[in-house]
């Protein structure tokens, strides 16, 4: 069995990259993405795909990146005395325009440290999911994405799904509203391969999440993209957005992650709606549609 | 000289919260501001004023609140011992419609701790400020801030403004973006009265504070508020306050002091801008009126 290196997962990622933005083209019809490809100063970099005012997509990017160099302070309590430290991955966020349309995230990524640049890798974990955040969650769709990510999971071991969709759950929650951002997904972190097999299994796991984006996406958005909507549909996905800026903002791991490590903002923040609302003390009437979406923001036994 | 107590310091709060509210209808001429009182289920509560939707005033709340209990955890560190705590303060953010019309935020504030609920005072501290976030600053009105606040902080103490001026630089500034969310002001916090002299002098000082509130914005509003505007302006009004959602998520320590001890959530988001907009590496062009501002959100000497 062949060795899985940095390499080998860089080759799949910015494969994959290439793959989804090629698809989600497609499925726009209009939108094409646009290239900008970054540096950072310590080390390493990345090529930011984005995608604005199309049929489908408002905003919405497909990021790589591959950073290295010292270890960071803020990861150092993890370090096992390693010194150095590369972090590759793939990034998406989507916004649609559509209120019915989700917004869709994902990401996958690897993470290894090391003594020196090209030293003996001291720890290494991977890490990632996929979730989903409508403003009008479905039955239909969440079972899609729960079943799916379920089928890809099974694959590799039963207790990944139940295990991966808790940890969705609870990693999305807002927690001073005690209530997730979305219908959740799977969510897994600090995976770490205590040997090659394993490490081969891992990465093999890597691929099934990422290959698994378009088929569950692109059922969702052509099921719902033709459904006609009003403003008051509007102004609730405005409201939700701005309820997905506040997790994003207030607790997401990677968001602060990138800001204290001298990060690439405009990828970081890449996931921030175009537009969002806050109104004072807004809850939905009972009986309207949006009354019955809060359900859904709770955490629900799916598959 | 009568002992100032948390009574006599509550009783200015909220008469001032009353005497901003009806100057702040009168200037709007249109909204008024709704009552909302709230409880704190560990001790102590609020009332929020909230107005929305005015000739002037898109969203904003002027908030009193004490509140108090056994001193959180995140406060031990700072706690001398002490079990207890009150904190009583008045806050302000107001969102204006026009482009020309700044956002301003005020806060003034008191906190001790004691052994019990009425005990002995172990600590207590006075806290600050007012701020301006214009999208479109103008010399004229960061002036008169300024010169304003020098003013009401020269009176107590020379040191004052030129400390606390730096103080809110560096406070209101968006760090990963290295530039500051508006044009400062004055912050101040953790003035620890030595004796009952200085502790008169320090509510002196926020009675001083809090006074100045609408003279300085009253003003500001009617030198702005008959300016003729384009979607452009109001383009660049959202993406500020964008800007200033990020700031009070990502780094406030009022609101996620809040956030983590049960604060009540829309009274403390209520600072959020009702709508704001992100878009993907926004820059303004040269030669723009955006691109003008720019030199503003950095620190200079004003006064």
């Amino acid at each position: 069995m062949e060795k899985i290196t940095l390499e080998h997962i860089k080759t799949y990622l910015t494969g994959l990259q290439q793959t989804i933005c090629t698809q989600l083209e497609q499925i726009d019809g209009k939108a094409k993405f646009v290239d900008d490809t970054w540096e950072r100063v310590e080390g390493g970099g990345g090529l930011s795909k984005v995608i604005q005012n199309g049929t489908i997509f408002e905003k919405g990017g497909v990021n790589f990146s591959h950073v290295h160099g010292a270890l960071p302070d803020v990861l150092k309590s993890e370090s096992r005395d390693a010194q150095y430290f590369h972090a590759t991955g793939v990034s998406i966020v989507l916004h649609p325009i559509h209120p019915f349309v989700p917004i869709i995230h994902m990401n996958v990524r690897y993470f290894c440290m090391s003594d020196e640049a090209n030293g003996q890798i001291k720890d290494e974990w991977f890490g990632g999911g996929i979730d989903l955040s409508p403003a009008y969650p479905n039955e239909v769709d969440t079972l899609h994405l729960h079943r799916t990510l379920k089928d890809v999971c099974d694959t590799f071991d039963t207790s990944y799904y139940p295990t991966f969709k808790k940890w969705c759950d609870e990693y999305f929650t807002i927690k001073h509203r005690n209530e997730m951002r979305g219908v959740g997904g799977i969510f897994y972190d600090h995976l770490r391969p205590e040997n090659e097999k394993e490490k081969a299994k891992l990465f093999s796991f890597m691929q099934a999440v990422g290959n698994s984006f378009i088929p569950i996406y692109q059922e969702i958005v052509q099921k719902n993209r033709a459904k006609s909507y009003s403003q008051q549909h509007k102004q609730w996905q405005f409201i939700r957005r701005g309820r997905y800026a506040e997790f994003n903002l207030v607790y997401d791991r990677g968001t602060h992650f990138g800001l204290r490590t001298n990060g690439r903002i405009e990828s970081i923040l890449m996931s921030l709606p175009p537009h969002a609302e806050w109104k004072y003390n807004f809850t939905p009437d009972e009986n309207t549609e949006e009354f019955q979406t809060l359900p859904f923001f709770q955490p629900k036994h799916w598959v």
